[in-house]
């Protein structure tokens, strides 16, 4: 079978570095990845598509060029195509990231966070 | 914006029935919708398209045609394109499901539980 069930948590304990989103599944042409962030992300954006935030664990902001926006455990925010944001959280987060196959996590900004690589954990 | 940040317990709070899923956001053409389900449900597929559960509060089972996937809360499934599956929950469970804008709950199935309207909460 294409996936196996998959117990979130027991990924996240996996996963160590910041800002690092790893592949726990696939469906259809569209992947959920987990990341565990602190900090300040790049500003960025996704020219082609909608990318979903949903906090596992912890609290984080999504700025944006108005405004921000402030999710807590069992939020999620959808990005909309094309908008520049910019994820940050003060302490530890655990998010939950769905968008197509072959988004890059920062976009077209670049810099030390990007990933280019399908990193499954 | 297209969608606001969404609490998905506050979805849940107000959703009342079982096997009723509402659409809670969407992002491209996939929908996220958010079901109370007790029960047994039909046996059906999807020809076109996967679809993701996953649990946000309670237990449920994904029963298959060569087995089971026995589900709790933080856990996830996909199940493939075509495969034919019933979902069931001996209590109450809370799930998230994730699927292409105009997927039909009971697939080409029928019966009383069929949604075919786009209901959101």
């Amino acid at each position: 079978m294409k996936n196996d069930k998959i117990n979130i948590n027991e990924k996240f304990s996996k996963l160590k570095k910041h800002w690092s989103p790893r592949i726990i599944a696939e469906m259809n042409d569209y992947q959920f990845k987990i990341a565990k962030i602190k900090g300040e992300f790049v500003w960025h954006n996704h020219k082609d598509t909608d990318e979903t935030f949903i906090v596992i664990e912890g609290q984080m902001s999504i700025k944006l060029r108005e405004g921000e926006v402030k999710l807590s455990e069992g939020e999620m925010f959808i990005v909309p195509q094309g908008m520049d944001h910019k994820p940050c959280a003060e302490k530890e987060c655990k998010i939950l990231v769905i968008e197509p196959r072959g988004v890059v996590n920062t976009g077209d900004a670049g810099g030390k966070y990007t990933i280019t690589e399908e990193l499954w954990i």
